[in-house]
């Protein structure tokens, strides 16, 4: 494995043994196993945490993380990105942590690139984003279920989710026979993907689920009749105390961030046990040190 | 002490243990005590010279430094920093530099953390910017004056000045008796705080003082006609050298900056040697290593 | 040499010193001499890769380096970069890289400063770029050629060019005797520079070089209807398979990057063996280090 492009990359076994290096770093026990390599995070779309999570991650293992938003920014244009990684490579850079809104870039760089440079993608438009998908089937892990019988409810915008995209794949892939996409009608999916299960009543949907996943309304993709749309009938698909009721008393809840604050999941449950937000996001540094790791082939 | 809030949490006695500890750091003599440590300064105003100094002090004591401005640059509003708070320590931040518009948010912020996040106020709209006013009670500490027999004149915009609130605290915390506001008309308090005195003429204010401060002009945080008006009014309170004839033969003149060049303080004093502006500078970066060493409570 | 102003302050000696240091950081042998040392980037013109190729450098050896750039940025006008400067070498930084829209702002600032701040000018208007120039010298350099028998073709807006400055002084400083300016009629100059040929046509202008380097418009220094006409007519000086074909045997194609991809070189040579666009990018860092390890007389 030399980038992470996609979910789908990865076996069951190569998500196991990110969980055995992951448990590692969360206990603190590393070492500056990427010192002299110099790694560049290059976010061509606004990030609040994934850009700091991953800035910590690596430069918890000792490498160089050099920002280039405010120098590359003119650069949103799929077909000049290649020069631009092409000249991060030329000056030494281990590394590339690319966000972009262009679905599949990051696939399109790597073909390009030469073996001693690693691409991440942290997210291409509606397409996927793998880390995060990872952190959480990390935090899914943590809580000793056992994939092959679970059931998990994916609340909200899937079809604009790029975190839906990825985790449907690894959760596949992981053996869940039960994910539930919960999505109001308005941006409702044709049909369900493969192996997944469509809602439009978010009661029904949770029914007995041992997970929820609510995803943010990605209003910034929409246009602004639908965006309106949205919020009107998004009100019902709010995860408060009544809807954790429907599901399994060992449920758990989650949101991959940023959540817009009472929208998706109602603030009396922000600071209860069940909801794990805040861990997902200490999981998210522990597992993309071990993805690092993995990618460098670098012994700890 | 576990966050820099406010100036009155110092005592006496934590200020000379902090100047034991600058001198030191002055002399250059420091070893990389927070290594491994991640500090976030998140400035939700501009800046220019504060982050710099903390950046510095933080990284040469070895601790990893993380910009988090241009990330958070949304996250404006009281609401929701906390949120953002408890996100970075779920990373494992270990120290959040925090600069916000808000009085005394670091202090509401700081109530909700846990014991191993130290919160430091860098600025917190009108209300407070206690390392401003430790660094100048430094620089005054250096020139071998007694708290106890000095008097000290703060000249300009006093109303709207955290610098001004802080330094007062810590003065009369030292032992200061004669503490001089020297104020522009328009922009006059109601009354002195008490154990200081009002002076809306700039000659009779700094008569016989061993230290005169220049303030800024705020003029953000005034309307238009105000800010006018003001403008008028300040050109007779600009410091220059028939101003410092009037004042004590051992007076010294500072400023925390930035200076609105002659505005403040004429442009022929900035060299002279009575000016420590540049000092302030200096001895802002060893206090502000001082600072962190008792607030991680790390052994040098 | 405690600054780098000017190419002209660069003997053949000191490029000779420069090249040998280089290439033992090309080859990845370098120590962490610049440890403990903290330099600034202060770049108040936009850039892309001088800064990050800068950071690299400076970080590969050691340096803790802090961009300015946001905090900065208002200061862009000369007559208080002075007083940044000062503020910056008394919070202790030992070394400013300074890219400023003012021609011979670095060397007026580098007057007053003490003699343990070292200053870089990296682009000061349309005056100097001296390390693009020493990168450039550079990469003929590791071709083999001999800079007394070569001949060098510099195409496009030399006028506004400090690049193109920069690259002839150190040219003529190391021998080269047939340096030659191929510029559009829109934009020439009056006349060529004393030791150089000055050419409109580039078929004429490229004829038996041994070297090609083609430069960037300066769009955004010229009026609209300049950039009109300076567009039309640089359709002309487009380096291609043709143009390549008049030139000597052995040439090869340089430019100092960014490209406006497509305008200047065409864009079925950019993969060309002859066109060492990104050996230019990685020699970069390399000379880079070098320069700082002579600028800071630090022993290897």
């Amino acid at each position: 494995m030399q980038h992470l492009l996609t979910m789908d990359q990865f076996s069951c076994k190569d998500f196991f043994k990110l969980t055995t290096k992951a448990d590692k770093y969360l206990k603190g026990d590393y070492k500056k196993i990427l010192q002299g390599v110099d790694i560049a995070t290059l976010f061509c779309e606004p990030s609040t945490r994934s850009r700091i999570s991953y800035t910590l991650a690596a430069s918890r293992l000792g490498a160089n993380v050099i920002d280039l938003k405010q120098d590359y920014s003119a650069v949103q244009k799929g077909e000049t990105i290649t020069d631009t990684i092409n000249t991060l490579h030329a000056m030494g850079f281990g590394g590339v942590i690319l966000r972009h809104s262009e679905p599949g870039l990051p696939g399109r760089v790597a073909e390009s690139v030469s073996n001693n440079l690693h691409i991440i993608n942290a997210g291409d438009g509606c397409h996927q984003h793998p880390t995060q998908a990872l952190l959480d089937a990390y935090t899914i892990y943590k809580q000793n279920f056992d994939f092959k019988s679970i059931s998990i409810a994916i609340v909200g915008d899937v079809l604009r989710s790029r975190v839906a995209r990825s985790q449907v794949e690894i959760f596949q892939t992981l053996g869940v026979k039960d994910i539930r996409l919960v999505v109001p009608k308005v941006v409702s999916l044709k049909q369900a993907k493969p192996g997944t299960q469509l809602f439009n009543n978010l009661l029904e949907g949770v029914s007995g689920v041992n997970v929820i996943i609510a995803l943010r309304g990605q209003l910034e993709r929409m246009n602004r009749v639908l965006a309106e749309r949205y919020l009107a009938e998004s009100t019902n698909f709010i995860i408060n105390e009544k809807v954790m009721a429907y599901a399994a008393s060992n449920v758990i809840l989650m949101h991959p961030g940023p959540m817009n604050s009472g929208d998706e999941i109602d603030r009396s449950l922000i600071n209860d046990k069940r909801c794990l937000v805040l861990q997902q996001v200490e999981y998210g540094v522990a597992v993309r040190m071990a993805l690092l790791e993995m990618l460098f082939h670098v012994k700890h």
